[in-house]
């Protein structure tokens, strides 16, 4: 089968021109090794791919060859034709072509399940579907690169080599999409990350564990403040929990048989108790709740925290920033009355809504996550909660003018959740922003408040986290700025370069002038040419670059530079420290 | 023996007359159980005790009697006599008077030691000294409580009854101490603590981890804030390292083999490397420095970070903030050539005594450690280096007119190092910074720069930390300054109280003024009494209470009453709000 993954018959136009192009590609390459054997070939983002078991290794020819082939068969224009066969037949016919992956493809469908078949032309592969009509209505498409692949992702089964296709509706598109994958590659955090001195990984320390240098320590804790000044703007208080935790709690939370996996291991000592690294905050923060009596006069109360978390993820899964074993959330836990969840939810998004705009990302969609109809389903079990809280939500979002699309059955088994997928510059979608209603946590731990009728009451906890966490926003931003951080989060804002020798005791005398303002400048007086310090300030993205020579010396001016090269020319050091603080206000 | 620990000649006339009184007390508790054995009874901070195995439990009316036999002894002025006995006579005297803790004593005492016995009247005990020189002279005393002790501190030893007396030289001086233990109780940071809702602890969490609430955090936070704006200031980088480090490192850096028990427990993936908490931050900030090229040009570095460590102390010694197993340490690790030494030590020198300052703390001293000159002692051997740094920490301290003492074989193996003691309201005193030089460590784990002769030299590091802690440092302050916060660090700054339910509306008004210029206010609409909204803003130490009535409302006024009860008078709202800038600038 090209695909019994995603067998819904609600399937976008493109996602099924991706999922016909994987049978042109496995028609090409049976034309060219007729005993290949065909694994998987699903649509994917961007494109499709097709797993085969081949005689040789693939090289660049290969792939020309197959390509030609491809376009030769979208013009021919085959129709793919359905059919459907007993499971009795459908096995003799794949044993008889001797294609045992989709042999033992067949033999793990459930029992009942129809076995359907595409055809076109010459060429039939098990399938669920949907395709669209003809091989000739396929779009745009380049088969892009090869890799090895495990039959079902298992190390110990045959490896396979995988043909990845980039499949658009129109040429332009194509096109389009392979120049953003060239400015993603300019821009990739990774590369500038070592580049602008921001952030390194030692063996030493331990992998996925980002250690921040001074230049980067700025940027994240510049983040952080504002997130946090913005938060006590809002209305929440922030605490303190440290980072490890009595196991114990973990197995009343529910966590330890839940999210073990995820933990680092355990800190084991005979003759006490067992620690484990916080993998979140939840049990903490409600147990800080514990400590102290509430009220409903007191509710909501909104616990922040700023926490480095520690999550155990398998060390071939580490990327750069965005996927890290120490994550630093802005989580916070809002607890409240279920009449409140709305006021939260609003409040919540409106800091959201402050944020993203403020990162620049003006393009964001909401996904509404709902549980579905099904009595068997993972949800808890209780109508009314869920109802006040979906409609809650919903009003909310519809009062706030946010789009959002609702997706049935992806809630969490606690409660209903927001999540915020935003656009980059790029084009490329990040989930960044969640908000989470939770029935069940609170209970579990066993939070009350005295309610107005003097009886203790659960609370709804709302977890909230804006940036997600600052290592992953942090990535996604360099990548988002192409490393060019807007002046307020520049780890350097001005670099300010005398001419000669000459100058540079009015160079010092500017630097102080602006650090006393409180901007963060550096003077740099090594004996290179200006043009090599102009150049170097250019790499490192320094927003203003300052040269001073004798005219400013005697004028009190800087000549201003922008990076990217705009020439502002000469100013007064008062303006340009108004300028300064007006842009970064 | 009174004191076999502490035998210097050189002790303080004070220290004198508290081991002489342990005598007395001795002598008195023979008079009324001459059955009882005598184990240790040394001078202490503040007075002495002595520790029996008595045939029964001592009562409160036991004390007392022990106490007037005391003062007949002072009063009879017996001269004490120093005297020496061969060891075998010695042991044959205890044995004979079958004192075994003495027996024991005896025989734990290295071969070829002089054994000396001191003799008041009919009362001898084994002792090296010194006393004062009869009984006459011992000072003011008071027998203050008992206490459980196990013999040698191990607890499958017999269990021993600890008496403890306070004595100092005068009348006045003893009275003064109980008064200052009476402030001392009031101000327990762990009882202000509770009653401010600044920190709790949990079993659930874990022992030795404070929690901090939302008005304990923004003191922490706060704290942090200000030495951080003031590190940067004074040229210092902040970087961040995490929590977590893997365990070879620390035996790379000698901290596995030398600091093992202060370490939690490992974390083991027998599939992966084995990780520790981090119980310092030297090896990690080492590593960072590691992870880039250095030239001489870029020395100094200084590499601060507020990051909380781990420390495994025994769930004994665990004591509200001041001893804890989470401590978030302001740390730095300057990393420097050794000509930098001295400008480093006097940079380090300024910031703290900047920052004492700022916190009250005008009343300090500095220990300046040295290594002595036993050529057999644990200091590394490297004269020419510890000349240098000693001569350069010197110089500092002298032309930077700070009083020190010096301590002969008191510093680090790794280097000389300076601690700064300073003394609360009460006159305790408390250890808070440190600057210590370090010529090992960074050769241990392999730092080096590139030095003018273009060869590879290893940086000097200096550590330093301000504050000390977090934490232990919040834990002084609360004592210090009573829970009484001066405003800048006060968790609320201000309560507006409305007199009547009109006046909300107006000091919901005035609440948000004040929160827009930055303050930390709050208002009290709850449905109490006006006295009693009062007492509960000075039971909660908030400096500033503004009751705004109609006239206030008319006149855009608030009426201010300072913590303690000075009434300042209506004051218009910007002039208040003027005010308070002016004194948390």
């Amino acid at each position: 089968m090209a695909d019994y993954v995603d067998g819904s018959a609600h399937v976008s136009e493109i996602w099924r021109k991706r999922h016909t192009a994987s049978h042109v590609l496995a028609q090409a390459v049976l034309e060219v090794f007729p005993d290949a054997k065909l694994a998987i070939g699903p649509p994917i983002d961007d494109g499709f791919y097709y797993d085969f078991d081949l005689p040789r290794t693939l090289t660049p020819d290969d792939l020309t060859d197959i390509e030609a082939r491809m376009r030769r068969i979208q013009k021919e224009d085959l129709p793919l034709v359905r059919s459907e066969k007993p499971r009795v037949d459908a096995l003799a016919w794949e044993q008889g072509r001797s294609q045992q992956y989709k042999v033992e493809l067949i033999n793990d469908l459930p029992e009942g399940e129809t076995i359907s078949f595409y055809t076109q032309g010459t060429f039939t592969d098990l399938c669920r579907g949907p395709h669209v009509e003809s091989t000739g209505r396929i779009g745009a498409f380049k088969l892009d690169h090869i890799a090895g692949a495990y039959w079902r992702g298992d190390e110990k089964r045959p490896q396979l080599q995988r043909i990845y296709g980039v499949l658009f509706d129109t040429e332009k598109e194509l096109e389009e999409y392979f120049v953003r994958l060239e400015e993603a590659k300019k821009r990739d955090h990774r590369v500038l990350g070592r580049q602008l001195g921001l952030f390194v990984f030692s063996e030493d320390i331990g992998s996925g564990i980002p250690l921040f240098l001074p230049k980067g320590e700025i940027i994240r804790h510049t983040m952080e403040k504002y997130i946090r000044d913005l938060q006590t703007k809002y209305g929440y208080s922030h605490v303190w929990t440290g980072h490890i935790v009595k196991e114990d709690l973990y197995k009343k939370s529910g966590h330890y048989d839940n999210y073990l996996d995820a933990m680092f291991p355990p800190m084991i000592d005979p003759g006490g108790p067992t620690f484990r690294l916080k993998p979140m905050n939840c049990p903490s923060h409600m147990t800080l709740y514990n400590t102290q009596p509430h009220s409903y006069r007191d509710l909501p109360l909104r616990y922040a925290e700023f926490a480095t978390l520690y999550r155990y993820e398998k060390s071939g899964e580490l990327s750069g920033l965005t996927r890290v074993r120490s994550l630093t959330q802005d989580d916070c836990h809002i607890f409240c009355t279920p009449d409140q969840i709305e006021q939260e939810f609003t409040l919540a998004l409106k800091l959201i809504r402050e944020v993203l705009q403020r990162f620049g990302f003006t393009d964001y969609r909401v996904r509404l996550s709902l549980r579905d109809d099904n009595p068997d389903s993972k949800f808890v079990k209780d109508d009314e909660k869920w109802n006040l809280a979906t409609d809650a939500l919903r009003r909310s979002l519809d009062s706030n003018q946010v789009e959002y699309v609702e997706a049935k059955g992806e809630a969490a088994f606690y409660g209903p959740k927001a999540d915020f997928i935003t656009r980059d510059v790029l084009g490329r979608e990040w989930q960044i922003s969640t908000i989470q209603v939770d029935f069940i946590q609170p209970q579990r731990l066993g939070c009350e408040y005295v309610g107005e009728d003097n009886l203790p009451h659960t609370p709804v906890v709302l977890h909230r986290a804006v940036t997600g966490s600052t290592e992953r926003f942090l990535g996604v931003l360099i990548e988002h700025y192409a490393g060019v951080f807007p002046t307020w989060l520049a780890p350097v804002q001005a670099v300010i370069l005398p001419i000669v020798d000459r100058h540079h005791e009015y160079a010092r005398s500017t630097v102080e002038t602006l650090r006393e303002a409180g901007f963060r400048a550096e003077v740099d007086v090594r004996n290179e040419s200006l043009r090599k310090k102009i150049a170097e300030a250019e790499v490192q993205k320094v927003p203003y670059i300052l040269v001073v020579g004798d005219r400013d010396a005697a004028a009190g001016t800087v000549s201003v530079r922008k990076h990217g090269g705009a020439d502002l020319g000469a100013i007064p050091i008062a303006d340009f420290v108004a300028k300064l603080k007006e842009e970064t206000a």
